[in-house]
């Protein structure tokens, strides 16, 4: 047991072959990639972050299919799911239990002219993230600079995938950092909501929960998912569909969502405070934290 | 001496104590970075590749400094040039000497939480570009997405800055190959023309070489730098300036101008064929593989 496991898969995908159980534990302390990897040259992989509450991996099953629907958008082969499945229970088992892990997928394109690409999981302690759960967040909304269409119409802009070329989300972060905030939320160059930087969107309007339809050139949010059952199970609708970026002001509540900080408030948007319900927020947070599936 | 050299850069920038050289030969054959280096997880980190020509690194300092550039738009520590300096001369000593060989130059954050930079130069024989040089190659203009003025006015974006978050550049040219052509020259939301994923574009409108400046959001190309002196050489006036899409199939001529191809003319573009001029793109190549700085 150690704080951090690593499990590297070996055979990540239908291009490598299988021999064993295609994955083997490794040392977190040690290099594992070659500087050829392209990961690390090309940003050209795609990636999971779940959340692993009280030893239970939530979501899995989603997580793998996104896996495997981003690989398919970047022309990857197809991830052995069952492979990966089998490499997070190992992970997991080789880490520390702790009340709050975060696990990470990585299938990267693998070493320049290797065509067999590489993998791992890696399993850690969660961030602390009870500050931003418990008081919210302040964001700025920022320009994504392509429209909401480009999904459709321009596949190799890759949006709708959740790949490593992550720069850009990570420059926005600093960026709102730099200008007190904590976090972003993206807007198309026609005026819509996208997502932020490593999580959906969330409004309530009335009695409805409402985000972002994946229409709209953004990733499936798989703890939004879950906020939806939880609004079911509260008596609220739910509604997937294009939002204005005018329509974050005149919501009720506004909130991110996401794996391992599952949902924090938007408690300031732009430098304006928001009203924000902390009773409904502590029971979708339980809710998250506390329903497995 | 081997093949393939490649040496570490220990101390890559300005946030990392110099003991020593700041740099150290390594196996390229065995892994070098840990899972956590951001530039495998997140694409976060700037690179440049040079063509080195009878064992010239050309343009190396131009090279540096676009490096430098690429960092500070990535808000990372200024890179040590000097130090960077000497590990690109101390690969090129370590490589089997060939007529051209291309050395890449990769600055990582560095592995999640510490705070030090990661840096190597990897030194590798160059693929074989005589084909391309020789006979052309078969472009699709693709939408970038973005407008030409994303860099001024969403900096968080990084257009501009030659980062390793490129699986979208990748992405363009398997599509292009997908679809009968070589490569891509990519044209902004409002209508001009950018650059390559890996060239910069050159067009011969009667008697003056022109190339989209760098206030539409594009990097500076080192050898359409190159190629302008050519211009000038020869009698040719040289404008950067905004470029129209539609100009593209007006042109007498139509280049994409890189450090390790070199230059190669566009003899097809969107499925349309294009004149072009044999011996003036012969004497730009020779001028660009000779002409040493």
């Amino acid at each position: 047991m150690a704080v951090t496991s690593l499990v590297m898969v070996t055979a990540p995908t239908s291009a490598e072959t299988l021999t064993g159980s295609g994955y083997e534990a490794a040392d977190p302390n040690q290099p594992q990639l070659r500087v050829t990897d392209l990961s690390a040259t090309r940003g050209d992989g795609v990636f999971e972050t779940i959340g692993v509450m009280d030893c239970h991996v939530q979501s899995l099953t989603s997580h793998l299919h996104r896996l495997a629907a981003s690989a398919a958008i970047l022309d990857l082969p197809g991830p052995r799911l069952d492979v990966w499945r089998a490499a997070v229970e190992h992970a997991l088992d080789r880490a520390d239990p702790a009340p709050e892990l975060s696990a990470k997928l990585v299938l990267s394109r693998g070493e320049e002219g290797s065509r067999r690409c590489t993998g791992w999981v890696r399993v850690a302690p969660a961030p602390d993230m009870s500050r931003a759960r418990a008081d919210g967040v302040r964001v700025l909304t920022l320009d994504r600079g392509y429209r909401s269409d480009v999904a459709e119409t321009a596949p190799w802009l890759l949006q709708g995938a959740k790949y490593t070329s992550y720069a850009v989300n990570m420059a926005a972060l600093r960026y709102a950092r730099r200008h007190g905030a904590d976090d972003v939320i993206f807007i198309s160059s026609d005026g819509a909501v996208l997502e932020g930087p490593t999580a959906s969107v969330l409004l309530r309007i009335g009695n409805t929960l409402v985000t972002p339809g994946t229409d709209q050139s953004i990733l499936p949010g798989t703890t939004q998912d879950r906020a939806f059952r939880y609004a079911e199970n509260a008596g609220l609708a739910t509604q997937a569909r294009r939002v204005e970026a005018a329509e974050l002001a005149t919501a009720e509540h506004l909130w991110l969502c996401s794996s391992v900080r599952l949902c924090a408030a938007v408690r300031e948007l732009d430098g304006r405070e928001l009203t924000w319900d902390r009773r409904l927020t502590a029971d979708l947070l339980s809710w998250l934290r506390t329903t497995h599936d």
